[in-house]
């Protein structure tokens, strides 16, 4: 008898009636032979009306994150009592624990809590009992009793920590897609579902814009070896299983194409090519808390450089904004310079390491569909490249193609 | 520095707004220097909407009862988070505490959970860390950690057990009515509010229809002897004080009056007037979770006797559907009876405990006035009959002026 674990996000858990369908699936699992844990989110919507009626309370003021994290909780803890009500009408015998109950210790850092610690003892007892266990995602408590939840993410973080607390058989994440495409299937019609995936892909995919899981849980199962499948909770197909890399993975070159729109890229000139200047550029845009992604510099020659990054366009203002006291210190000739309407395409696969040329290749192939690359930055596994919002989606188009991805042209160089 | 406990109900927490309002109370309260702790109730509304939720769930079955706990319980957690983020937004310093994390300890009776114990610990840690505490009413945990609900009146209780535990210097009830009356307002224009009334007064009252509070609360007081108010928070006005019984309280033969209607009496006539006969009647009856409230049973002098009772009318089928098969056993000539359109009206008052003739009195009044009295029960402090529905409004007038209660006629034998 194997140990499952499973997790149902807000859209699969966002009506009663599908509340009674993710009930039946969990059912099946159970009634196939093996213990089930299940792990549920808070139903599509709860959320954002909790967060409401907290804005409305505060009037403009800021509510505090220790009653933000005691209000949000309550999201997932209907959604587990109404799962295991719907189990036991159907005659299982289903027990529910929120992230307190099942033992699951956190920081103290209110609305963005790390998971600590996990005794697993009452989940044991449940299911040593013969019940299914249905667990709250996203919270936990810390050890002086306080509710914490865990931001972004946090169901299926909750998932892939309590299987490896556990040392379940298999990790379930179901969502409303069948799992990891080659392609944003929108973008490109041929894309396809990939059947396995190392955690750095998936890493890559995920901080690319593949947004199917938050990097923080995949981090999680990589570091803790939890192999976990991302599959549909509205069908039956196979799903895509994320894993340690194998020999058989590095065959392929290239595991997916994935692009971000709506970036805007910042180019600072002129700046002063000493120690402390890029410190405080990002220093300065951290703490406005925007996000950052490809940063480049290149190598100055006569002690005068400059200093790219992209951010999402929403920001940019805001970026523009804070950069502007800092822009003094930097140089007597520093400017600014602020582009929107550019997008990010990467290519990423762990195959790439053990093949040159991959670089010439994309770009050879962006170079041949007239397509214009404005920065470029690599990882061990991925290649990014920007170019504008205009012509992504034929440059994902022309990767896809490319690297074989649509099963038409392999290449490898 | 004196310790307060306040109660506010779901009407007074129904909306963000009132939210607010309640939390301009507390603060008002805090201010004028006293330490606070608030118990607040699901917002109005909010407990149906999860009723429902699980109604759907669960299809026609009925839902557990642990997991309609965890579920409920949501409610009240709501609450105390969203009111402790207005306190905060106003320049206090609140903190929220379920009925777990406050040290309320129940029996594992789901739905329905009897406190068993208050280890008030973490609420004193807050309250002398210079917060206010805000309580979620109306739930606790068993000492295994499963979350459980205290039934109707719950967060009632929750305050007065809180104010035992913590020896507060009072506990005030916030309700949407100003307090108990002699008699309910909209039957007597002219009933006057009591400012001071005895547990046990207030017992009797609540008993015969006069729901301020539910009875379990006020026992609860009465057995550790919490005095506390119960008072209105749509306006400032002093409310009524419950407490032990004092000297003064003597003078005043009737307290109040109180009423029920949609009440109906049901007679089992030609009972063999034997042991055990009464207890297969009601053992029926209660197996049918059928509330009874007056029972009287006359002498017999043949050996046969009459039982009647009063239900709810809307249980007035229930019962006789399952008193059919008792009553061959109880006797060859049993039949039943059944009446519907009655009321109960009820006279209480500690006083008549030193005051000879008040019976005599009352039924001289009703007499008077032309209204026929169907059944009577007594008690060391109150009276009560049954009339014709049609009259109880004018026999309540009767009673509320022939005791004095309008301040226009003092009657005392």
């Amino acid at each position: 008898m194997s140990l499952i674990v499973q997790k149902y996000g807000g859209t699969s858990v966002g009506t009663p009636e599908r509340i009674r369908n993710v009930a039946s699936r969990i059912l099946e699992t159970r009634e196939a032979g093996h213990r089930v844990v299940a792990v549920v989110s808070a139903m599509a919507g709860v959320t954002d009306n909790l967060l409401k009626l907290a804005a409305e309370v505060t009037g403009d003021g800021r509510p505090t994150e220790r009653e933000m994290d005691v209000l949000l909780s309550t999201g997932e803890q209907t959604t587990i009592a109404l799962t295991a009500m719907a189990l036991n009408s159907m005659g299982a015998s289903a027990i529910s624990l929120t992230g307190a109950q099942a033992g699951i210790e956190t920081d103290g850092v209110h609305t963005k809590a790390r998971i600590s610690n996990i005794t697993p003892s009452e989940v044991h007892r449940m299911l040593d009992e013969g019940h299914i266990v249905i667990l709250a995602g996203f919270q936990g408590r810390t050890p002086e009793g306080r509710i914490t939840t865990l931001g972004r993410g946090g169901s299926d973080l909750t998932a892939i920590a309590m299987a490896a607390a556990v040392d379940a058989d298999l990790c379930q994440i179901y969502t409303d897609v069948d799992g990891v495409y080659t392609c944003d299937p929108r973008v490109v019609p041929d894309a396809k579902k990939i059947e396995e995936i190392s955690y750095d892909e998936m890493l890559e995919m995920a901080s690319s814009g593949s947004k199917v899981m938050q990097s923080r849980a995949v981090e999680f199962a990589k570091k803790f070896g939890v192999r976990f499948e991302v599959r549909s909770s509205l069908n039956r197909n196979p799903g895509t299983l994320v894993c340690e890399e194998n020999m058989s993975m590095e065959s392929v070159v290239i595991r997916g194409v994935s692009l971000e729109k709506k970036q805007a890229k910042v180019t600072i000139e002129g700046v002063r090519d000493e120690p402390g200047v890029a410190g405080r550029i990002f220093g300065a845009v951290s703490d406005a808390n925007l996000i950052v992604d490809m940063i480049v510099q290149n190598v100055s020659k006569t002690g005068i450089t400059d200093i790219s990054f992209t951010v999402n366009e929403a920001d940019l203002g805001k970026a523009k904004e804070v950069l502007a006291p800092v822009l003094a210190e930097l140089g007597p000739d520093a400017s600014i310079e602020a582009e929107s309407g550019i997008a990010k395409l990467s290519v990423v696969g762990i195959g790439m390491r053990s093949h040159s040329g991959v670089a010439a290749q994309m770009f050879a192939a962006l170079a041949d569909a007239g397509i214009n690359i404005q920065m470029i930055s690599t990882s061990e596994i991925k290649i990014t490249v920007t170019v504008s919002e205009a012509q992504i989606d034929e440059a994902a188009r022309v990767m896809h193609k490319a690297f074989g991805l649509s099963g038409e042209v392999a290449v490898a160089s």
